[in-house]
This record gives structure tokens, sequence and C-alpha cells, in this order.
């Protein structure tokens, strides 16, 4: 990059919405996006007409193989009444709504719309657990997925990379995994609701319902260690390393920033969109870090003038409990090789230094693929506008928040940092 | 639209390329791209630096079913050594790189990039008929495709209302066939390369050479009725009223118009770039025009401040001969209902008044659905800088050109109008 890149036009966010993210066998993509934007519109602080919507960004990433339907931007246009007004979908793996909220950005900036929908919605559940592993698997290069490479499988070798040169283990990882279950039950919409603890006595009180052995467990640890509780799926990556199936939709209202306060006394302004891309694990010669966030972080902390420690928290793309660590690192949070040693010393908990993930994260909140980049943007959303419940940060002046979103194996990274003033 | 849509930073097109278009067994995505790629490149006639393209957007509508890979975004960026710079899948069925040039242009507009590559691609002709005729389904609505409504079967059932409507008939479609037949042999990237004559006198020499019976068409429309030759694939669809299946990619560098000169003196200048969306035959109350389509035209009239009179030629998205009838008057060519008799005067002819896919069409050019949109533009663009050669249109003081895509049964449509200064 050669010069500090700008918006000819202020951006804002003025409403946010999303649905329940988990399994939902009743619903398809529509039902959840409906929820999803009667949410956002109902958010909207002084009312807006939908009317005055002029475009919609959505994206999607498994619907054509998954649910045998493409073309899904008129389908939700359709839906919500929008229609003849434009819609187009951007597909970036489980980064496609951060790519339809940077398009979105982009529509407004360039002064041709003054007022866009952006989102994502994905309906994965209905698949079985290898369909959907497959489908995702869509998603790496074709050096990747091709030799049998899934997403578990890359980054089980990302996590022993670094422990390889960092000194790191397992029980690090299981730090991740604890946060962001103390989180997880502060969120209505998260797909699972409760601590490790929680989940321990729940299985200790239905062994004793059962009369089958009462288990041992002391703590968490214990628990995360036991390898019929937590069973392996790529080693490193445990049962509790990895984020859910789920179903859902996230989406958000932007505005010209000259025209948001029209329509709410408190706008977020959006101040850094960085996205980069990568060639995938085959290609790089050093697979604990992602070429693709640094550049996203870059862009994004060149445009706002903003440096790491500005970031008073964010949404990391934590697919993976080591996905959480790394990129945190690439975001410049932490020095590399130092972000497990981060969430060990309780830096990334919510009252930590520098929060991550407070929704509960992918693991938590769950992780329905083309709605997960809003969705996480949404959480910032929360935060800044002081509307986060029982899991607001307990930040004084809390005014910038960011949210990082990883498509395939880092072939599509974004970030994206909200200001409120 | 309640105000005349502006762009805060004008936008250039300065290279253009594209593949073939064919069918290529030999041949995937990233090997048509690059060919794209390499002529678009070299058409920059100052020459510019590869480095200097800030980011891509990649229109792609069947590569996760049809090749079993996703996420085209960052492979495209990888091939073409773009990495780690951004790169986004738009898709929106066979419009997906029109949009991707929409969205190309939306980012320099807002002033964040400078040069953008957009293009698209598609890799088909390695599936069945059947295979594609069903995966290109996943394009309609969910009230189409799964009651069984496949797209010859959509612009079948909209030639019938419309010859129902307007008193046209089967022979009027006759006369767009054998006029893009007789633009094909002129497009050295086209798919087919015969007028119908030229196609009659080998079928004729073949029977000769294998002592079959002689057919004895007299013109082309004997051999277009002949049910033999031109056999019906959905009434009153017959074979020659329907586009082939192809592979191919195009795609084309834009600029800040600010900068543009400094790469070529023969910049073009995009003017308009409507987009509209819509709901599906089965919601419309009229089937012989698209509302989407309607939208779109009335966004780039809007934007450019011109009417359809000031567009000098227009490739318009003929997947079937019906398709162009009802798009050139949903575009405001011709009135509703004289489209088909345009055509038979010659208007839409190469010395036409308002010459109409000057390229051979999407019917004899080919359709590789996902690089459709750019490749129309490509050919606006070749005609404005006097570059199509032997198809150069013969109007003096040639300056403003556009072009029309359609995805889906109307799902999303664009017109972008360019023009030389």
């Amino acid at each position: 990059m050669k010069k500090r890149r700008q918006l000819a036009r202020e951006v804002a966010v003025i409403g946010a919405g999303m649905s329940k993210f988990g399994m939902f066998p009743d619903k398809n993509s529509k039902d959840l996006f409906v929820e999803a934007y009667n949410e956002a519109l109902a958010s909207v602080d002084k009312g807006m007409d939908p009317n005055d919507i002029d475009a919609l960004y959505l994206g999607n990433f498994t619907n054509d193989f998954f649910v045998h339907q493409g073309h899904w931007g008129p389908i939700i246009s359709d839906i919500i009444g929008l229609v003849p007004k434009p819609a187009t979908r951007t597909e970036g793996a489980c980064a496609s709504s951060a790519l339809s909220f940077r398009e979105g950005v982009f529509a407004i900036a360039s002064g041709f719309y003054d007022i866009v929908l952006v989102g994502g919605v994905e309906d994965m559940s209905k698949r079985t657990t290898e369909e959907v592993t497959e489908g995702l698997a869509l998603a790496t290069t074709p050096y990747e997925g091709n030799v049998g490479f899934t997403f578990p499988g890359v980054f089980g070798a990302i996590a022993t990379a670094y422990f390889s040169k960092y000194g790191a283990t397992r029980e690090h990882l299981m730090n991740v995994t604890i946060k962001s279950h103390k989180n997880a039950p502060l969120n209505p919409k998260g797909q699972f609701r409760q601590t490790i603890r929680e989940i321990m006595a729940a299985r200790i009180e239905r062994a004793r319902e059962r009369g089958q052995p009462v288990p041992t467990w002391q703590d968490e640890r214990e628990f995360l260690r036991d390898d019929k509780a937590n069973p392996t799926v790529a080693w490193p990556m445990k049962l509790y390393d990895c984020c859910p199936i789920s179903d859902g939709a996230a989406c958000m209202i932007l505005a010209a920033a000259d025209i948001a306060r029209n329509f709410t006394d408190y706008p977020l302004y959006v101040v850094g969109i960085g996205q980069g891309s990568g060639r995938g694990l085959h290609a790089s010669p050093d697979i604990t870090y992602f070429e693709a966030t640094r550049y996203a972080a870059q862009e994004a902390y060149g445009m706002s003038g903003l440096k790491p420690d500005d970031i008073q928290f964010s949404e990391v793309h934590d697919c993976f409990s080591i996905a959480e660590i790394v990129h945190m690192e690439d975001l410049g949070f932490f020095k590399p090789g130092e972000g497990y040693k981060a969430v060990e010393a309780g830096l990334t908990a919510r009252d930590g230094s520098k929060p991550i993930n407070t929704s509960g994260g992918l693991k938590c909140k769950g992780h329905p693929v083309g709605a997960t980049g809003v969705g996480q943007l949404l959480e910032v959303w929360k935060q800044l506008r002081g509307e986060a419940g029982e899991r607001q940060l307990p930040i004084r002046d809390l005014r910038i928040g960011a949210a990082h979103n990883l498509g395939g194996t880092g072939g599509t990274c974004t970030f994206t940092i909200l200001e409120r003033r």
C-alpha cells in the first residue's frame, strides 16, 4: 500500500439486528433473515421508512450446495419487499457478510446510495456433519481441500506449527475455550449458553440420574483434558476447540454519515474497512500467521489512523481456538508468540485490558458462516451503544471496537473498525 | 428513486481482455482468467505495473457445484500475483460479473482505491447438458426451479406470453437468430463463428459426403423451421433460440478518471451503472417485461442524464432469442410490443439504427455465465475505441455504448453505459 486510503464520504451504522443463532430445522434463510431485518429496523431509534433503503448486499456461502438454491440476493430482496432495488450477493467463504458490509460502505461512500442494508445468512444444520465438513472445504484452495484437508485438519496443522514455534501447548488453547464459554451465558442470541462448569455440572447430574459412573472432574481443565468428554477432532483440535454448525442471519443498516443523525442520536462511524487475500497453507512459508489478516489490519489502521492499542475490544474470528490466538497477533493486539500468554493472563477476558469475543465468539454464539461477519459487527454495535446487557463491557468511555472475519484458510480476511462519537 | 444518483469520483475503463469463449476440456477457471488478464494488461496503451492494481472483484456463479470449489476471489488473486490485496466474489447468477464491474466502480468512486481489476469466469462445459441445465436452475427463484422450471421453459413461457400479447410468432424470433449469426463470423473470440447460411451449407456438404439425403432448405428460415435441423427445446424455444454452454473469462481494469490518462489516451468513462432486482415469474403480473431491467435502466439513465435514443449501440442479454426482444423494450430502445418489429426491419443489425449484439451475442459469442457481463462490456470497449476489427460499427462519432446483463428469471439485471470523450 502506497497511500493512506480514505473514503470520499463517511458512512455510519444506524441499525442492526440478528436472528438467534443455532440449529433451526423449521427455518430457512428467508425466515432467518426476516428475523434479523425486523430487529434491525426496530433498532433505528428515530424510526425509518423501509422504502428509504436503496440497495441490499447479502453474504452467503453454502446455500448453492447445501439447500440447492443460488442467487440469494433477489430472493431476500423479495421477502423484505425491497424489489426492484438492487440486491448483490458477496461470497468470501466464512467472511461473506463482512464483504457485504464493505461493499455497502463503498456504495454509500461513492455517493451513489444514501442508505444500504447489508447482512448475511446461512442455513447449514439440515445437512449431516460430514456433508457440512465437506461443503465448507470448498472454501479451502484447490491445493488443500482436494488433497483431503478439511478445516479441523487445517487448524490442527496451524496449532501444531504454533506449538512448535512458540512453545504453547493444548493447555493454553483451553484458556480460549474457557473464556468464550464464560461470556456465552450472557448472550441471549447465542447457540451455546453455558459455561464449561455448567456443562460439567449438567453431565454429572445426568450421569447420576442414569445411574452411570459419575465423572470426577475437579475443574474445567480436567473436563477439557478428558478424551471422552472432549474427543479429538483433528489433533490438537478437540471438540471444544471447534465452533458449531449453525443457522442464522444478521444485518445492519448503513447510512451516509451526513444523514445518520436523522435516524439515530447514536450512530456508529465506520472508520476502518480493511480486507486482504491469501494463498493458502500450501504456499505459506510460515503458517503461524495470516498474511491476509495482516494486510486487512494495515488497510483498516491506515484508513482510521488508529493503532492496535486504540482498539478497546474486538470480535476475532475464532472458528477454532487457535484461530483466535493467531489472529489477535496478526491484528497487532499482541506480539507474535504472545497471544496465548495474553489469554492465559486473562487480558482477553471481559474484564481484561483487551476483551476479545464478548459475544461468546463463533465457538459459543455460533457460526452460520455467511452471517458471521455482520454478526460480529453487531456485537461491536451493542457494546459501543451500551446495549450489550449483562455482557456490557465495564469500560469507561467505550468508543472504538472492531471485528475480524476470516474466510477459508486465510483466503479472505477483513478487519472493520467502528467508532462512537 | 427519489434523486439523480451520482458518483463522487468519476471512474474510467483503461484496459480490457477476454479469453476465447467456447468449450475447453483442458482449461480450468485459472487458465481462462489468466488469458483474459494478460490481454487486459497488454491493452493498457501506455503500459501499467500490475502492482498498481489495488483490488479484484470477480463474478462467478457455478463453480461451487460444477467444479466443487468455492471462494474463487483469492484463488484468482493468487494466480495473477495480486495476493495479499483484497479479492471479492460477487454472484448474481448470469449477471455475476456485471456486479463485479459495478462494485469495482463503487470502490474507486468511494475514494478508497484508485485502480481495480474486475471480471468474471465460468467453467461449465465439463458437465453434461442435463447437469448444466439443472445447475443453472439454481438461479431461478425457489418458486420456479423447485417446481421444475428450467431456463428454456422459463423463456418458452415468456415467448408464449409475448406472442399472445403482441401477435409476434416464431417467425419473428428467427430474425434474432439470423442477425446474431450474421455478426458471429466477425468475432474471433466467439464460440460459434458461422452464419446460418454457412451452417446450412456445411450440413448439406456433410450429407453429400455421407451419401445421406441432401436437405433442400432454400433459405435460413426454412432451416430454422426444420424440426430436425432445429429441434424444439421448450416450445417455442428451439435449439437456435438458445445460447450454448461455454467456458470463458473476461476482465477490465478500472481507474479513477483523474488518473486514467496516465495509462491510456483512450479511456472510456463509466457514465451509467444501473441495477435492479426482481421477484420471478410467479410473482409477475405480466411476464412480457422485466421489472429489474426497467429499474436498472432508470438508474443508469438517471445517473448519465442520457435517454434510450442516446445509446448508439448495445449488448443485450440474449440467453434466448426472446430475451433480446423483451429487454430491448425494457431498456426503452423500442416501445413494448415493438421490439420484434424492429428486429424484422433490420434496425438492430450492424448497419441498422440501433445495432444490438454486434459481438454475436450470447447466442454466438457464448455464455460462460460469470464472464458474460464484463464480456459484454468488452464489446462496448472494442467498438468505442474503434478496435472491433471486421465487426466495427460504421457509425461516425461513435461515443456511447451500453451493455445489459440478466441474472436468473429477472432476479438481477444491470445496465451499464460507457462513453468515449
